[in-house]
């Protein structure tokens, strides 16, 4: 089992983590950057599955789709700091983000995020 | 308020109608031959909102219009036959069967489908 980092202060948590104005900018473009490209991805995808729909079931198909979809990008795009490390170590695992896509922000914040993308 | 028809033997109920195997086939016919064409015009629809999905809200119309379709054929279309006159009669208003495509269905039953196409 992966242990926490210890990157940053010891004993501060994840939700202690004090973020400076600069690493909100760089914070905020790279999760606006990952979600627009990630709503791209599923534009592409609809549209593919929808120009190949022959027969009522690919409807439904479709429908599933969007639904699974929508309910993803609700749960994982969470912009709250509190768990912004472990979004963005999410999005770095599934190759959504790069960790380049990230400088800027402080080690403490990247303990987390490399720890979350390993996992 | 439309009246109830008379034109069956009176006092019979719409769940007390007798369907000949000649009508069973009838209706059978009509009946998938409605479903068939609404799927298809929601196909075409599907197809035309999905092409021109151009940014993400889209993504969630083209959802919602699926899931309202879905759960609307799967009320409307109820082949009990203790149902199927009011069936036919809200396709026959909706412009989705012509009378022309009932014919051998007995006026029994034909009463009940005008009385409700007019509603």
């Amino acid at each position: 089992m992966a242990s926490l980092p210890r990157s940053g202060i010891q004993g501060t948590t994840m939700r202690d983590l004090k973020w400076s104005p600069t690493e909100k900018a760089v914070a905020r473009k790279a999760f606006d950057r990952a979600l627009q490209r990630e709503l791209e991805a599923i534009i592409r995808e609809a549209k593919q599955m929808a120009a190949k729909i022959k027969q009522p079931s690919h409807l439904w198909e479709l429908e599933g789709y969007l639904t699974q979809r929508r309910k993803e990008i609700d749960r994982k795009y969470d912009y709250r700091y509190s768990v912004l490390p472990l979004v963005f170590g999410s999005l770095v695992r599934e190759g959504r983000l790069s960790e380049e896509e990230l400088h800027g922000l402080a080690e403490d914040k990247l303990g987390y995020i490399r720890w979350q993308a390993t996992l």
